[in-house]
């Protein structure tokens, strides 16, 4: 439990809460690995044995910390674990998605111990979609048996440009209504106590496969997600680059070709108005009229008219030539990016995820081409260019680690670093 | 000076000196900042007033640190300043360029004491070139009346792709001989205390900018070379992103025009192939011959049949509209990869450097309005791209800092980190 004897706990869980490096060191620790042997942490930290004692007694008195008994033996002695201490209280994790809002509540080392599912409409204005979250927060909080002060932060992924550090939407294209809405405020008003994270909707997909997928301890790592837009979140030296203005990763509006179609940002041959969901649609619907595909022509009269991109998968897997040209173009076209940005960030990993990631080995295997045939042979030659196994999962605890990400902070008198 | 008292000193000084993470944390905030009070070093670490004073007085005890008086006042009592002991001995930083070598001998904090410059070529064996070297730094450590022990680094710049962990060249265009050349062990063979950091030319510049230049506290910004190859040095978070391999920042060979000539990479339409010197040598040979240019096929008479980048830039100068129109379309060039790389990486700061960014300002307009263009709002409002004006001091005042960066650093088990 929080040891109240602490001066200023209540200020302190106000924001988050506020520590110093070397105690930032042992949590940003703990928080990656779950649980840590004292020996781990003096590896990490290069500390002695006796400071790294005295650190871990001081965050254990503080209440940070707990010792959860034995670990398994290294050949000695049996070493005694540590974790973040549970009983801190809760983070919530929320995604908000274009048509679907997921919540989750878990512990402070990430454990998700309650979660809710409904289907909504961002176009709606923003009191709306999140007064709905307010009330399933509550319904959590009541279902868990919280007290007020228990919850202690919240972290929000939303389909749009975030400007992370005031924590709102910048000129969202699909939500509008919520430029510049104050999300953080919102929270705060029914949840003094809490802080709020706002990031972008791929940002928490790269953390949800940083903290439990096969982005742990990847070092340089981008998360890819091709859905109705594309977009990638950055992972460098272990964290993630967010970019000066908070907008880093927005690789949907890069140009494919300047005489391709108009996109929504006003640009001509973004990578997004030519590869993502709307395209392939639109190109399908081309060839069900034109004759190329009778198959997807015969599904579009079965649908009355309308086809979606899951229309396209199943005409793939049916084998259908022209469905196939189609998502291999889209491949193509996103492999050609990737492969400026292999060039110039040399990541080990590229995870793809959202709604068009789940169409098989023939859109992995185009993008995987197209990456090889541009880029240089010493960034290809270890670079591993997957689906994320983590799957639909990545997005809810990317929100939770984002909650929990920012629950422990130096304050170096400019800003806040973690 | 160096206290002796400490355990391990001698086999410390053969490494990097080894320090914890709270230790690095003050180290690292002196090196970027010179001189700092004790009250700086407790806002930027979170610390007490006792821990700080607790800390300090060991990386005094230890000899790292000094005492250099006071500062000036915040208005009460005047703060006393620390600074790095420049008595813990010397780095070195070389910079080898295709036909040219610098070295600079420096205290630990950077300040340069001494400097070599020849004209070299680095096709010659790697024997011969880092063999000048050595003697050139024996020459130094002589002329500073150095006692063996006191050199503890070098940092080496090359204008190839480095594997930096291995610290060697790896498939590198410009100087095949070097090719897993053992650089470390060339000078560690006649200097075996030091430890020897190798890094690829741009990424020195890059550190060079931050350190000297208006890179200093900037959070995130691409460092662009333009001359006879392309490359860019990353800054993400304060820290260079070297990527997976060591490789980041090679935009050489992002394609550009799928339709090109051929790199000497093997692929078509490279950056570097289409707008670097010898492109722009060559296309200004076509205007000499083709009648487009009559000045320039008179300055090619002139030179005995041959054409350099400075003539273009004469050229340009003299309002030639072929000279012009050559300028302004690598400048196209390179701007629309950097548009790419703007949305994707949200760098605050552009620095263009190398032989062609002294071209002036028709250069610099055709980047920006490329960049401008192509990129989203968010990511180009507070944009600045100017060419660096550290100049042709960039790549060894970063050799330098190179050497210094990895002058202490923290063992976390499996590899060293600051």
């Amino acid at each position: 439990m929080y040891n109240p004897r602490n001066a200023n706990t209540s200020d302190r869980m106000t924001a988050p809460i506020i520590v110093d490096t070397a105690e930032a060191e042992v949590l940003r620790a703990l928080r990656l690995r779950g649980r840590i042997s004292r020996t781990e942490i003096s590896n990490i930290t290069g500390w002695s044995k006796a400071k790294t004692s005295q650190e871990i007694r001081g965050l254990v008195d503080k209440g940070y910390l707990v010792d959860v008994g034995e670990g398994a033996s290294q050949g000695g002695r049996k070493p005694r674990l540590l974790r973040l201490n549970n009983g801190l209280g809760y983070v919530i994790g929320i995604d908000i998605g274009a048509t679907s809002l997921e919540l989750a509540l878990a512990d402070v080392g990430g454990r998700i111990l309650q979660r809710r599912y409904e289907t909504t409409d961002v176009r709606l204005k923003p009191e709306i979609v999140l007064g709905r979250c307010r009330e399933l927060i509550g319904e959590m909080l009541d279902a868990q048996g919280s007290r007020p002060g228990q919850m202690l932060g919240i972290g929000v992924g939303v389909p749009g440009p975030v400007d992370f550090a005031r924590g709102v939407l910048v000129a969202p294209p699909l939500m509008p209504d919520w430029q510049d809405f104050p999300i953080r405020d919102f929270f705060k008003e029914f949840f003094p106590s809490v802080y709020v994270v706002v990031d972008n909707d791929v940002n928490i997909m790269a953390l949800g496969e940083q903290r439990t997928g096969d982005g742990a301890n990847v070092d340089h790592f981008i998360f890819v997600k091709i859905g109705t837009g594309i977009g990638a979140g950055i992972i460098s030296n272990g964290k993630i680059h967010r970019g000066s203005d908070g907008c880093a990763g927005d690789i949907g509006h890069i140009c494919v070709d300047k005489d391709g179609p108009i996109c929504r940002c006003g640009n001509s041959g973004c990578l997004e108005a030519m590869a993502a969901g709307p395209a392939i649609v639109e190109k399908a619907i081309q060839a069900a009229q034109n004759g190329s595909s009778p198959l997807l022509s015969q599904m579009r009269e079965a649908n009355g008219g309308i086809l979606r991109p899951e229309d396209v998968n199943a005409a793939c897997r049916e084998a259908d030539q022209a469905a196939l040209e189609i998502i291999r173009s889209s491949g193509q076209m996103v492999g050609d990016v990737l492969a400026t940005l292999v060039n110039f960030f040399n990541p080990s990993h590229i995870f793809i995820g959202g709604g068009i990631a789940n169409f098989g080995n023939h859109l992995l295997v185009s993008i995987r081409q197209a990456v090889l045939r541009r880029s240089l042979p010493l960034a290809t030659t270890r670079l591993s260019i997957n689906f994320s196994r983590a799957g639909a999962d990545t997005g809810i605890t990317g929100a939770v680690a984002l909650a929990s990400e920012y629950l422990f902070m130096v304050e170096d008198g400019l800003h806040y670093s973690f």
